[in-house]
């Protein structure tokens, strides 16, 4: 397009925008615009004006009429996604469709345990709102994105042992496509089975196929009960053994499994606020944090004694002697720690935060072996693994001085994903993106290893809803 | 394709297919494809020959051999789906590709809590082989299906809300295309979000994108215990707030909530083996089977105590009067009921079951409408409905004498799915097909119900990896 039609479509389109949607929805003053084009963590660009639809039906009138004048657009949520995927790109081509005003719809079926909801609806305010009905939407996260956002990442999270991710929760989609077309598939059904599921086709693809507008959710009860333990090991492969036991003998109330290493432990220590060394006679080689909860009453269930004695015999058992300390929490919450991680870590350096699984199973063998390589090929390069290892997820964080590195961060970034994603990928068959999804900060290694064929499954559907790839990132 | 060249291509595919697989790969007697043709419930048609691969490299061998001769393919599994869609269809064109002898490998991970598991396993050897480690696959079902015919449809059966569908239970993927490409997603991660994925594809798809070959399952612990009662309520709405209730107050152990109406259940008794009355002073509306189960000890947790102590509360209450009467299971095995009422209808007449789902709350309003509506229209048809009211599926089965009904079976069968369809699809949100998906016996919904949109990325996805529909059905 000339720069001349260029900016005649997008005058035609603010003038039209504000006609059917009214003055307060378009957005063009240059301070305003800034908070769309930075991301969390990586993700910054550029864009000439953003548009913020109330409803459904307004989505797909501002998608057909950037359709219409062939403009770029730009979908954003809560900006809480950490590969970048959300902001607009350098061109400054890009109309950002904000769908922070969709929110409005939050309709509980309580019988059902279902909630239909807009998908600019953050979780804690969903959260809220189902709280009076004993229900939640248990994907646990620390950042509160949008329910639209949380769909096109497929979130994981903290509890997904418990709960399984967004997917296994989400019973129904409305999908507005990139020319507008408003597909309804808002079944609020556990069992449909007829052909090409849209749900499947949008949960975790980052919203390359349409704009996500509803959503009909599975909920969950709100648990009666609740009882964690802190346990030093020593080794990841104890900690693994561990996670065995607990799983044959708590079985259904296992709700977290959550790994510390020493080296995030010791900075999370060092930096954190208000926290009390647990271990002080030594940093284990991994603290766990176990969580069981219960929707059953204490009286019929005690989850505290359960975790307690379970705890007790492992200590007791052949197994003990790499327990080195329990923990169990009298109104202590270690979730404190857990969560004071990845800012503690920025005080120590810069952060490289890779977001991995691979089979449980070889959980410890990854952060050995990354640890021996990088020892190698990085000295300069501290490994702070922590995460969610009842699901083999690891946030691998590589920490560094940049005062001192031999090399530039941006350098550094290539050369430490290239080494980790291939041990992780290739060695290890891992995932190079266990939660975060795929954006242009990740998007290199997607070419590199996701399997050709799905590529070009991805690409035929991409042709068919967007032949011009007018909807999102272009790379 | 000529008469000719058709003879010669087959010729060529015996003569190779013998000489890559071997002799027994592949069955030409006409006594023994017989046994291909024929399907469980629906589905008859005709083949030239059936292969038979071991491995998935000699799936990927007999699909590259029939895409280089321009042979079409239908691919079958246990032969226990109930649409029609693993039989080859009636142009004889067909050539059967048995997953049968793809049934060697069974390799569990118990730390991992998965296994790797060849596409022609069945469900039974499948948990044969997982019951030494603990663990099993939870999917319940009535049939003894191949794992990778369980994926294709989607499985759901008796347990859903305590386990989800096979889809919630399926970690990796390994497909073979329709001209023979192996495509390696056998990932054993919980979570892994690096865009389309090839799982979410082919699973409840039908096989439509090729032919699965192996998976890699995630497992549960095999429970300890169990508690069983059969409730008589009064009406399907008190069914709904027995459901309510129970999810309340038992929670994550709830396992199965399956409603049997009176209907259903007096043919029951009047044709199942070996069956005493539950309910000798009066047949309720509704008798449901209460399941808990847990992988916890009872001394832990007591489920007999909490199933009779929740539904004695409740006795008590105001929603008492509803609950007609309760018998706890002393050892008695109320399913036995459960898995005899397909085969007593079939003594009371000619029956035509409908795979039907519904929004839970919607699920007496579906059965009083269809009998009213029936009622009208077909007042010779009874309505025997029962299912799994936890998730929200019913087996509605139309039941009718075909010596006195005024029109024939096709006929009859045609007007009756068309009505009862429409009130479900339409006018419930709820769907054609709950859990036995979408082959020849149900196509014509599929067309009418499914969004063209859903249809039209399903066929962008045929053209790029079958453009010649050589494999399965094409209508």
């Amino acid at each position: 397009m000339s720069g001349v039609a260029n900016a005649r479509a997008r005058e035609s389109f603010l003038e039209r925008a504000r006609a059917e949607l009214g003055a307060d929805a378009v957005v063009t003053e240059r301070t305003d615009l800034e908070g769309y084009e930075k991301g969390w963590r990586y993700g910054a660009g550029r864009t000439w004006a953003a548009v913020r639809p109330r409803t459904p039906d307004e989505v797909s009138a501002v998608l057909a009429l950037a359709s219409e004048l062939g403009l770029r657009v730009q979908p954003i949520g809560a900006n809480t996604g950490l590969v970048g995927a959300s902001n607009p790109d350098a061109s400054g081509e890009q109309l950002v469709l904000s769908l922070e005003r969709l929110n409005r719809t939050i309709e509980v079926d309580a019988v059902d345990r279902t909630v239909l909801v807009d998908a600019g609806v953050t979780l804690s305010a969903l959260n809220e709102a189902l709280a009076p009905h004993g229900l939640t939407f248990p994907i646990d996260l620390g950042a509160d994105p949008h329910i639209g956002g949380m769909i096109a990442t497929n979130c994981g999270g903290a509890r997904l042992i418990r709960y399984g991710d967004v997917r296994a929760n989400l019973l129904g989609l409305e999908v507005a496509l990139p020319d507008g077309t408003l597909v309804d598939a808002l079944k609020a059904l556990r069992k449909d089975n007829t052909g090409l599921d849209l749900r499947q086709l949008c949960c975790g693809t980052s919203g390359a196929f349409g704009v996500i507008t509803r959503a009909v959710l599975r909920l969950s009860g709100i648990p009666q009960q609740r009882a964690a333990a802190l346990v030093a090991l020593a080794s990841g492969e104890a900690a693994l053994r561990l996670l065995s036991r607990l799983e044959s003998s708590a079985g259904e109330v296992l709700t977290a499994f959550e790994a510390i290493s020493r080296n995030a432990l010791e900075a999370t220590l060092r930096h954190g606020a208000n926290l009390r060394d647990p271990f002080p006679s030594g940093t284990p080689a991994y603290a766990v944090i176990v969580e069981l909860t219960s929707t059953l009453p204490e009286g019929v269930l005690d989850l505290g004694t359960l975790l307690e004695s379970t705890l007790g015999e492992l200590m007791e058992s052949e197994d003990g002697e790499e327990m080195l300390d329990v923990l169990v929490s009298g109104g202590r919450d270690f979730w404190e720690i857990r969560h004071q991680i990845s800012e503690s870590l920025r005080h120590e350096g810069h952060v490289l935060a890779l977001d991995l699984s691979v089979p449980r199973s070889r959980l410890p063998e990854l952060s050995r072996r990354a640890t021996k390589r990088l020892a190698e090929t990085h000295p300069f390069v501290t490994v702070c693994d922590f995460g969610h290892w009842g699901d083999g997820g690891t946030h691998f964080n590589l920490v560094w001085d940049p005062a001192t590195a031999p090399r530039e961060v941006d350098v550094l970034t290539r050369e430490l994903q290239d080494a980790i994603y291939e041990l992780c990928v290739r060695e290890l068959r891992g995932s190079f993106s266990a939660e975060h999804g795929v954006g242009p900060h990740n998007r290199h290694y997607y070419e590199r290893f996701v399997a050709p064929e799905l590529r070009r499954l991805h690409e035929a559907l991409v042709r068919e809803v967007d032949p011009e790839r007018r909807l999102g990132h272009r790379e």
